[in-house]
């Protein structure tokens, strides 16, 4: 099916565009028109594969999590620690630190939007379900307390990871990768006790 | 100066337009002319107060925070305690929940435009402060163990904050007032501990 594959493949390319666009210039100065300039075609054909700039937006966000989701699947599969998968979610690297400007910048799109509120459902949903497995592995692994209740704690871990993204967000240079992973195991010690 | 007076309180009144603006339809959405039309004048004299676009959008962002930053510090000097002064900063209001969702959408402006930087900078370091002054309230109080370092309590109780915050965000529904608060307090609990 190479036409379906050439239509995925072009949607992901956009979305890369779209990331990159928004770093360098602000979520709030995003257009169509800039869009298709950086990816050297015209704004009909971009209106083929987004019908809007709100489309695009939520299909970047949801580009970027599926993104980082599988890299966190691929860690714990691989038999990483907990500490050393919740590492790779923080923003100690230039990729990284674009995914979370891409993220907040899209928190900003209307939360009544249907689309916006799907997609927001959905990165809560499995991000939920992914740091869940996290835990109940380390518990296996008795690096956790398995006393603990797995939802709560990943709930915990998740709110830790965002947390130190907004203050990376802010004010990157005061938090160079070494100051991020300390923190966050730290925190991680702190939430693995009862 | 009623001249002064007048130009502020229209810059204020216009900020308040944006907050609800991008609430409703997304910051990717924001016009100038939206503004102008909400605000029931021309986007001529929008400029007069504002630039441009992003301009008008750093001004939100402080302007929200400051209003935020002194809520707090009244209910620091009223002697409300540790968790009674944090919740007050978590979305559990329709107020609050517009503030956080402005705030995720000023993340997305351009980090390397020195008025964003500046803006963020701003942020950064005046909630440092206003969270150390908290921790070596409640340290005197003895609700903060006070051999903790207040900076490094003051990161985690900020990171914890933000980190709910984003939590409720993407899914509202899912966190009622109670849910955010009975979260806020056990993980202050743990991070007042040694």
């Amino acid at each position: 099916m190479p036409r379906k594959v050439d239509h995925d493949e072009r949607r992901l390319a956009i979305a890369a565009v779209v990331e990159q666009l928004v770093l360098e210039h602000g979520i709030e100065a995003l257009t169509v028109r800039d869009v298709a300039d950086a990816v050297g075609c015209s704004t009909s054909v971009v209106s083929h594969y987004f019908r809007s700039k709100l489309d695009m937006l939520v299909f970047t966000h949801r580009t970027v999590r599926l993104r980082v989701e599988r890299t966190l699947l691929a860690a714990m599969d691989a038999g990483h620690d907990l500490v050393a998968c919740l590492e790779l979610l923080l923003p100690t690297t230039d990729e990284r630190w674009r995914d979370w400007h891409t993220w907040f910048a899209c928190w900003g799109m209307a939360p009544t939007d249907p689309s916006v509120n799907r997609e927001w459902a959905a990165g809560s949903s499995e991000a939920t379900d992914i740091f869940t497995r996290l835990v109940q592995t380390a518990q296996a692994g008795g690096t956790v307390d398995p006393t603990l209740d797995p939802v709560a704690i990943a709930t915990e871990l998740q709110l830790t990871v965002n947390g130190i993204a907004s203050l990376v967000t802010q004010h990157r240079d005061g938090w160079p990768p070494e100051r991020q992973r300390d923190l966050l195991c730290r925190l991680v010690g702190k939430i693995a006790r009862a």
